[in-house]
């Protein structure tokens, strides 16, 4: 209740001016919903209609960590936010079937900004047809949070897709780019320092800043995968050898990484970020989430690009090589680690 | 991962120096499981079984804002944020099936207070046999935030009970203690400056404290409620009065409280607090997670309170009536309003 800042005059209204129950309002006027949503917002819990299984996950972003109100609008993380919970959806091999969103922020946070989270919220609910089923707001002392939980399911009943169930010699591919939200990370931080990419390669790396900001991967490739028999897969958020060594832990396998494919992919980014930022890209970037799986040798789908192959774990454990080497470190621990 | 703190000597373990993953086996270490959980924490999403359909609300606690670290420990946040969300499938006559679990801290946290809310979380989880199915841990520049999701479903594919059910003539009762836990957070109030109970009263109103920490409503009611015909219900999170006027708007009638029952109630907390606080707490505490309900007169199960009466809306529309006007505020906005 301390958080009611005077509105008076021409002063930008804000969420302790609008109240709770504005802000609710707001938030879910416009939006989209499906016949599955027996009960949506605005009574004590959501009911979904479900096919007898229901897939759950939530992801987090905090303001100041997660982004910088300097290189993000709050439409920005309305829809990153979003895409990063349904590609832990499509990386089971499931697809969404509701949302519910959290804001945490300060009563003197800009009521504009938390209409364009929702705007941004409300456009991948309606390109995926996801709907927004619930949520909760919740006073901070300053710190701005959004939150969202992603129920989904497995078309056509299927198993889920494990991180667990690679088999040695299989396939290793991954759905779309790699590296291509750390490229944008990368120009947002050398422009901080004044640096911007010589014009011929602008164009580029705007596009580059923009999947940073925006990351837009098919996730419709989440069920492809799991049709066409993918054995192991998840989304890269973390870079692909943090990730790989994820599938290769929980598989208890060795993956070895196609130096021939992936510096072919680093060759985009280098002539403007240079030779060694262009491989850290595609082997330590994270918040790409295109998927990345294993399958029967040759029975990746089309558009897919392989980039490894596993095999029997050796003395050294399971684990992801990269020129004959274990490939440690890059990507991102929330907590050091 | 400027977050990674040093560790060396006999400093606490922090957030920082454990790292997300060490975090994380902590954490899902010794929570319970159930057979309806198909797959569990661990992977991109939990995989959870259902009977067709699911509730599903969000509900967090916000440290400073939600709680006091000098009033509540870890622990006791842990349970009360479960108990919080488990209260809102009660409300619609549901039972929960999974918890997914948030927490958002800085790397300077103590490890060891992560791990007491784990164990309050896990309490109230083995105490209820709803079993925690993932979860997501973010790292922010202070702020503490705990987040939960909570699953469920309705025993005996039964229909939600939801807050616009209620007719004229009917009963409002209430399924346990109205006040309790604001009257534990005026005892807490007010020994910040140095007053405390009389010693006869010492141990109830430690009682009231545990229970404003600790809330342990009985929500086996909210399904009980649901088979007796309820008619509306929801949990008092935000007051009797506005939480009875949610009921009220919704249903679009008014309701009318009795003085005599609520008074009666209210002597409760009178002798420590005061007639004026101890009227304020019944009619206006929250955080109660009690279940509020409507029923056909004289169909409230045993063990509940009639509180009121509904009756068709007049001129005035709908609200709720105490001592012949309408009760307004009280209760407790994020956001002012």
């Amino acid at each position: 209740m301390s958080d009611a800042a005077p509105t008076g005059g021409d002063a930008p209204q804000t969420l302790g001016g609008l109240g709770e129950a504005g802000i609710l309002d707001d938030i879910f006027a416009s939006l989209t919903t499906t016949d599955a949503v027996l009960v949506g917002p605005g009574d004590d819990t959501a009911l979904l209609a479900t096919s007898g299984r229901v897939l759950a996950t939530t992801d987090t972003m905090v303001r100041g960590r997660d982004w910088l109100d300097e290189w993000s609008s709050a439409h920005d993380v309305g829809m990153k936010v979003v895409v990063q919970n349904l590609a832990d959806l499509a990386a089971m091999g499931g697809v969404g079937t509701g949302l519910l969103v959290t804001l945490v922020a300060p009563g003197s946070l800009p009521a504009q900004w938390a209409r364009e989270l929702t705007a941004g919220v409300a456009e991948v609910s309606a390109a995926t047809g996801v709907p927004v089923i619930g949520g909760d707001l919740s006073s901070s002392d300053g710190a701005v949070m959004v939150s969202v939980t992603a129920l989904g399911e497995l078309p056509g009943g299927g198993d889920p897709v494990l991180r667990s169930g690679a088999s040695a010699g299989q396939d290793v591919a991954v759905s779309g780019s790699l590296g291509r939200s750390a490229a944008g990370l990368e120009i947002l931080r050398r422009g901080d320092v004044g640096w911007w990419p010589p014009t011929e390669h602008a164009a580029t790396a705007a596009e580059w800043v923009a999947y940073h900001c925006r990351p837009d991967p098919d996730l419709t490739q989440g069920p492809v995968a799991a049709s066409a028999g993918a054995t192991a897969m998840l989304d890269v958020s973390d870079g692909l050898v943090r990730d790989g060594t994820r599938i290769a832990t929980a598989s208890g396998l060795r993956i070895d990484l196609d130096e021939e494919v992936l510096a072919r992919l680093a060759g985009a980014y280098e002539p403007v970020l240079g030779g060694r930022m262009a491989l850290d890209c595609v082997l330590s970037g994270g918040e790409e989430h295109s998927l990345l799986a294993t399958f029967p040798v040759g029975a990746a789908p089309a558009g897919w690009t392989v980039v490894g192959r596993t095999s029997a774990t050796g003395p050294a454990g399971p684990g992801v090589w990269w020129r004959g080497e274990r490939a440690t470190g890059g990507g991102w621990d929330h907590f050091g680690g």
